[in-house]
């Protein structure tokens, strides 16, 4: 459970653990079956015996059907695997939408807050023109809103075909197939989908970070995290230890989206050789760092503090030249320029913000 | 133009080339202008001096002058690339479309012309259980279904900001910005939405080429490719080599959309330093690869021969074994197992054939 | 601990545990102070620790100080944890050496004894000129011996560099600073490259499944695994499962050492702010990963069936064609075709296999 | 050749262009037949042929037929191909090595300058310790050398088979096989090696990019590019566009080598179907991209400006904090704090600058 690889790992809670799996697929089976069953205890024993089958279905039955022989009649193991997989993502995805829903509401407020805050632009780098934190903070919000977009399209299908995904033992059984539930064991795209949200998400986790990261250096000063994180060695370090954990899970999440496409692109026959076993530990790591990702970003937002004194003295010490090219465009209209240089600024957040504001919540 | 490091790739026209990138900003240009301007003809210059500026705008808006000094005025460099590559992207998409369109009308009469076909199914390998061939092309079109409802979910945004999104030079020239485009200059969802989406397209393809690899091995030899490749030494052989260069593209596509949306995993400040450059040859090879990918295997399957009588004898040779869960599911039953073992594969294949039929063309 | 996303997981025993992490830490800690320390058991609240200072040692030294104060002194966090990855690292490598040193001497004997037995060479799936099958073997036991070379060449440094590797406190306390020790704080060469060796592995060990996979086909039948894996449902089926669950390994450790090399890409500073973090749960699945693939190599040729009858008529039924290039080379060359077309099989497998007998040993 | 997508294409040269593996390919034949061959010079036409037979050889060799017969007589296509990217792999490698040994001097005058030049440590972005920029050029020295290391140690084997490994046409033909020439037809590592080295390569670049584009921030300000980069609309801005494009491609190139596993983890048979073909591209662009990388950090580091009043400003503005851990160690030890705390910064930047001088200068 307790990952000293991942801190802030246990943001992500149960969903996707072993355990969860385990009692996803005796979900799956109960379902199926029409009653409840007791999950197994023994998660070690059914982890040892899951590379027999290649896979911990078949042992699992092996135990469940002391509760019932009829366990898993008609079904194959990759019916309950994935499954239990879409059950798991459904939750988890669940999940990141109240986080980034949460995360919206504070980014609104925080544009609309700081609508007129003058900071200056950087491009490359560099000091481009003026701009204002809240404009900055709408594009914060359009990231983590299309994040959103894209998780509220997911579906999350059970998978009910039997050893080829012809359905041939539930009919043999008198069973009545059930109704709308796509086949899709060898065409993965409700996979894939997740994974390439999911990195949508932590992409705009990472727009967020990456800029408080950036802003909290010393020397620009703009923002900081509520409470840094200390150092072991340097006790006036307070460190943006949340945008540095965010901004990691954003380096590591696109291979993890780009290995569930391998596995999609490796599929034949009617269960692939590998390429389906290759998608399970993928997943769950993508669900559960885009979760602590969220959970942080939102914690992040939360306890920002904004110091729109240094923002100011930004851009006042970048002078003129931020204004060089108001001049010229004046001069090529023909006027004076005019006494400020935010074009569309507030349209455009205040867009932003209605886009945010009418955000469905997640039921 | 002629790429000897990916045979095929002439399918790709002229799509995504520098000679097509280069018209495509002089479009913007000219859109933005109110009137045409003439292309440049020195694209190897315009390539050298692209570097100066870390993108190739300034030297052409420079060039570009000389027809019309207000050429780009209001804009920045990111607007003139970001809107080209959009509008390459949104042409080249309605391409692969047009391919996919194709391919699922081919497949879904391939379906149905084997809906009953028999053939033995395989799983990790091995004989699994009777299934026809017009249930495994029901997969093969499922897959290039989904690739196509995630391509017609695309929008392909223009790109006009100014010099940080603020539009402030459009204004200060007294110009009206435009209604309704938004901001994504350092929001990139527009662009690895197309990727994934990409990335699903290539996996869909690789998704019959694996089966047409595995299937006309000659142990096997279920079907063929209608003309083979030839060996420079060995005259027998026909080697199945549109279904080897599909599945070449696979294998790199997803690694190729990772770094988009790694790019828009480091997007930072007003305009991102080394993260929004790292888009665009990403960009075109997925886009390039997908639609040479989508090419093949329309040819693929425009060509594809299908040797009923190899799968009919691989069945009978699979013998009882294939048959041995029917009589478990029938005795569970209680009665004697049907005359067939083939589930509810008949209307789980009309339903994707009506799929199929109800596609949208694309515009 | 059991992880059912991984079947098979449990081969890499205690390697990389979450345990072993916090062990590792505790001897590193334990070597600067000149004598043992009791290791902390409560992993739990360390890892929930570990985010507030964005990695666990802050935590861990506020415990190991009730033992003794003087712990961790002019050491920073980060030479605690890079130097206790080093030390897991080079122990879990020495493991897959040996792994792979039994690998190495089972293929040898594996090519010597089926040196002379004919089968059909393959090319792109098709049927090209005769081989023997002691000739593919040596093309396994190159790809092992070249993995087994890079992991050699590997070394694993301790970190000692203080607050920001200037080793500044050490100097202050009166300490003499290691000598001989890198620095790498923020030159990931010594990460990057035990993730590129182990991928290396898993490539080889894929070399083999894959064609254990395509061999074991019914149709083909020229070996099979030892003991196949079942199926939840049909009591026939004997399935690949030991090359199943190896190829899923290398479609996935790629991406995860192209994680460590985009973190080494993003370093900046004198601690990089995400991507330092972002190399331990991937270096951490990489290793383990890599251990359980070269487990189950090793049990896959342990048990590995040879169907020489199989190969011998699988060449047969490939008939003349097969040898219609010989015909064509010994018309060029003027005489009659020799009596085998074999070429320089024989040396070639010698030379790799003495390649193979003078490994050595793993200390 | 021009290539738009990628500004700064052009500092390759004709490495790895299409027209290089034309002649690499001539080069090949001609080497086997023993006396030149002319090129022939219908590219287009070469490329356009290659899709028919998986790869341009076949098509090739029946051009190169009409000057002698006698082409190819042995060989198959991929001994060609192969043997043709490792001849331009060594020549492109040997390229990268003298640009690398370039940079390696530069940094180690660049060490030596400011052995002593003070600054502010940085660490997750904040103020950490006093140290010296010497110390940090010390340490793009070490990722530089250790790029280079891995790079000399790299081989580039010509691929001398014929049609499935066994060189049984050779034998057939009365010729003498190569002697010490391996076989790695199915194995990949010469493959992989380059890939990872030249992916460690971009890492070191961007280790030196992302540090001066931190730096150049105008907040900061310590160093900054030679020559900047313009604006298309701010005159005032000087843009650190060597290191963007530099940071660019170290984004890119761990997805390429990863690419080039992941084709050495699908080989199977005697040729792969598809995982050869994938390796082409991937290797061109990751080679290319290498090139322009330390061709710009050659220029980048030529032209670079250093501000030590910057420096030294950016340090006394830490102020005392960063002797906090300082007096802490000094009151552990019971002494007053030494004047300097800099730790061995000076005999390690010794150490590294050896290295560095040491260096066995490229062929």
């Amino acid at each position: 459970m307790a990952d000293l690889f991942w801190p802030g790992d246990d943001r992500a809670g149960d969903h996707f653990t072993s355990a969860s799996f385990l009692r996803a697929m005796v979900g799956v089976e109960a379902d199926w079956l029409g009653h409840p069953l007791e999950v197994p205890d023994d998660l070690e024993w059914l982890a040892g015996e899951a590379e027999r089958g290649g896979n911990p279905v078949m042992a699992l039955v092996g135990v469940l059907r002391d509760q019932d022989p009829a366990v898993h009649r008609g079904l194959t193991s990759q019916d309950v695997v994935d499954s239990a997989l879409m059950r798991m993502s459904d939750a988890a995805v669940a999940s990141v939408l109240l986080h980034l829903a949460s995360i919206c509401r504070v980014l609104a407020d925080l544009a609309e807050q700081h609508r007129d805050t003058p900071m200056v632009a950087r491009t490359l780098t560099q000091h481009a023109v003026p701009t204002t934190f809240g404009f900055r903070v709408a594009a914060w919000l359009t990231a983590a809103l299309d994040a959103y977009d894209d998780l509220t399209r997911l579906s999350f299908p059970d998978q009910v075909g039997g050893a080829a995904g012809t359905r041939a033992a539930i009919v043999e059984l008198g069973r009545v197939a059930p109704d709308g539930v796509p086949m899709w064991h060898t065409t993965r795209a409700p996979i894939t989908r997740i994974g390439d949200a999911l990195a949508g998400t932590t992409d705009a986790c990472a727009r967020i970070a990456n800029d408080v990261l950036t802003m909290s250096r010393p020397e620009i000063g703009e923002v900081s995290e509520g409470t840094g994180g200390g150092s072991s060695t340097m006790p006036h370090k307070a460190n943006p230890v949340l945008s540095v954990l965010i901004r990691r899970a954003a380096l590591t999440t696109p291979q993890l989206a780009a290995t569930l496409h391998l596995a999609a692109a490796n599929q034949v026959d009617d269960r692939a050789d590998g390429a389906w076993h290759a998608e399970w530990a993928p997943l769950r790591d993508l669900v559960r760092r885009t979760l602590v990702a969220v959970s942080q970003t939102s914690d992040l937002l939360d306890g920002l503090r904004v110091h729109d004194d240094r923002m100011a003295a930004a851009l006042a010490a970048a002078g003129d030249d931020v204004l060089a090219e108001q001049r010229t465009m004046a001069d090529v209209a023909g006027h004076d320029p005019a006494p400020t240089y935010l074009g569309t600024i507030g349209p455009m957040i205040d867009a932003v913000i209605a886009r945010a504001r009418t955000l469905e919540e997640p039921a």
